[in-house]
């Protein structure tokens, strides 16, 4: 099955909003084998949609089009639907029914504009819309499926993953099944992750290697292809267990999970605490292990400590020290980790001192420069990173350098270098 | 002149990658008036990519291709514009020697491979690239602009700013001048919004308005059209002052800012510091205002007191105020605001204390309930937020929420509600 993605907005075009809808239908298409192949991005034009309706309708099987449903004057898409399939828009009162429950729910009126949103053309069948007030409509013709969902991402979502993708898993009759695993690696670049794996022919035994680097940390897509689901698990694990043989030491997850989620699972499960003092990252650490949900249970407190005064007077940092090494220094990290451990009696305690940019660099003090602390019941050390000159970037990459820091600590995983 | 983008690359189609590109082109040529009318996303084939070509070619003026010029086997692009030109790839010998300086400054050798980057299509201009190692073409041909650049955000967005905006800008003959203006609301809703500004007709006088709502506000755009800057200066500057008639008060900033900028500028020009006491945003606030190059000047110090004992002893909150009225409470927003105030010796404090969800409500305690403290020299007081249940967008909003109550007592807005 082939598909063919149309996104309708002048929003889109014009810069102002950022596609992610095509990427979110994209993977999910993707994930149950049917094979996208094309995206495109259309005014809110009448004559714009037919036309890419047309040239889809030729090229796909599937065709998916998002946005233009709501209830206002630029709100086109329906318009366009029953010209494409020459019908008739007839009010559905499954989905007025919705609609009133919706604005009730709200305690909101009933507008006479709202009440379009409950017709669907003729030949369709309505999505329901939990999210909001624009149903989607599928449609059925010539062995092809049209679908139409509202532009809204959280509302296309929930309809993609609840109607659409279980719909065309059970329409699709491919003999071919496709599987696609990430593994997730920090703390090693992309061209050293590629020597250390070797021979790629060797260790994919016919399925596809991609790297997909970020400022987190390099994902390791695997691809296989099977006649069903069993063989190419089995695909998968072997391959998977090549790779973890080779750089096993770097991945941190499978799939797409963060890892301040996974740190998160391990100090549950060892029922330890963390609490954390930032200088460089500036509370970002934090607010990345909070926005894990329970991390309550785990994450004792965080001190932003951006002025030399707050070091001292809340981590305990040695004055003389900070005279002596400077903020920016493994003496300093170190005492912040030991400070912040010894406040809160947390288990552990982590600390980053640096130079983000794009201003502060000295001669011996280069932008980048980043010492991360951390301190145990038993081990107390500071190590030596040097990121590059982009703030936000360096920000990124030292929360995840911390992060990392500590998964290795808590695995008894050493240090290489 | 009208613009048609194509996006080149399998990892778009999949989602694997969302298409910043797209946006960042489609911003910038609407910036310079050109028309963005279309914008498609194509497998790495040569057969779809040609086709695309030909499409793209008749429809429009300006074509940018971006992505496929890469080194490897499935970089193409390169191969379908000369192919779509019927002409030849030649060695430009700039290219070749920004190659090897490129290499060399990286101390890196110069592979076999890499040399093909510097071939380039005969009937081309070479676009230098300062960030990376693929020159982008620009070709001129029956009155049309054809422009590849490579995919990589951070060389595609170099180009365009040095190379392709300012060629067209002088290029482009177009009588009608469009300009754009952004105005950047928050605490109102898109509805409220809408109702405030009254007749938009009389408010526009012509020009048009959009509302771009996200998690941190209301984003006005205006769009107005002249024949020349200056009236579509003035036209911009009148709508803005009849915008600023009705609903100012909630207007942080004119164009792209960011509150965390906007207060930033403030306490920068009033010689003011700031220091925040987090529970519920887990220094997220902390971490928006460090974002903020030169920040280190008016941010002293965070404290993120996710527990209660971290409330107690770093920010001195009152034992009996927390059994009393509960950690999330107007007592304890103030007294945290209070005590990081007292302690840092900042001249303001700012507090957050909440439930963010998915768990952690109680009967009387809802999800999404939010107190914010603030406190200066002169007044100490606490406000209560009710958002929603998505943790990470609660936190967005209450950061977002507490750097606007910020704003307004630092500009003496009085608060309405």
């Amino acid at each position: 099955m082939k598909a063919y993605l149309i996104s309708i907005g002048d929003e889109l075009l014009i810069g102002q909003t950022v596609n992610t809808n095509a990427a979110f239908i994209g993977s999910a298409l993707s994930d149950i084998n049917i094979d996208v192949i094309k995206s495109s991005v259309v005014a809110d034009s009448l004559e714009e949609i037919l036309n890419e309706f047309h040239i889809a309708f030729q090229m796909a099987d599937v065709i998916i089009a998002t946005g233009g449903l709501g209830p206002t004057h630029d709100d086109i898409t329906r318009t366009a639907v029953i010209k494409f399939f020459d019908t008739e828009l007839v009010m559905d009162e499954k989905v007025f029914e919705d609609l009133n429950e919706f604005f009730k729910s709200r305690g909101r009126e009933l507008l006479e504009i709202n009440k379009k949103q409950a017709l669907i053309p003729k030949n369709s069948i309505p999505i329901r819309n939990t999210k909001g007030t624009s149903p989607g409509f599928w449609i059925e013709e010539k062995n092809k499926f049209f679908i139409v969902l509202p532009g809204v991402p959280i509302e296309m979502k929930e309809m993609m993953s609840n109607f659409v993708i279980p719909e065309l898993k059970r329409k699709n009759k491919s003999q071919i099944i496709t599987q696609r695993l990430i593994l997730q690696t920090t703390g090693i670049p992309e061209s050293v992750l590629y020597e250390r794996l070797g021979n790629l022919e060797e260790l994919l035994d016919g399925g596809k290697l991609a790297f997909l680097p970020n400022q987190y940390g390099v994902k390791i897509r695997i691809t296989v292809q099977a006649e069903n689901e069993n063989e190419c698990s089995n695909k998968l694990v072997e391959i998977e267990q090549r790779i973890r043989g080779k750089v096993g030491r770097y991945i941190y997850a499978r799939g797409e999970e963060l890892l301040e989620e996974t740190i998160g699972k391990i100090l549950t499960e060892r029922n330890l605490t963390l609490a954390v003092a930032e200088s460089c990252t500036g509370g970002f650490i934090a607010s990345r292990i909070t926005d894990i949900s329970g991390s309550s249970n785990y994450f004792e407190r965080g001190v932003v400590a951006y002025s030399n005064a707050a070091k001292v007077e809340i981590l305990k940092v040695n004055e003389d020290t900070i005279q002596k090494f400077g903020a920016v220094s493994p003496e300093v990290a170190m005492q912040m980790a030991e400070g912040i451990r010894a406040i809160s009696g947390a288990d552990i305690g982590l600390s980053t001192t640096g130079i983000m940019g794009p201003t502060g660099a000295t001669y011996n003090k280069p932008l980048g420069l980043v010492y991360i602390g951390y301190c145990d019941e038993k081990v107390c050390y500071a190590k030596k990173f040097l990121f590059g000159n982009d703030r936000i970037i360096n920000k990124q990459r030292t929360s995840q350098a911390a992060l990392e820091m500590l998964r290795r600590n808590l695995l008894r995983i050493p240090d290489e270098d």
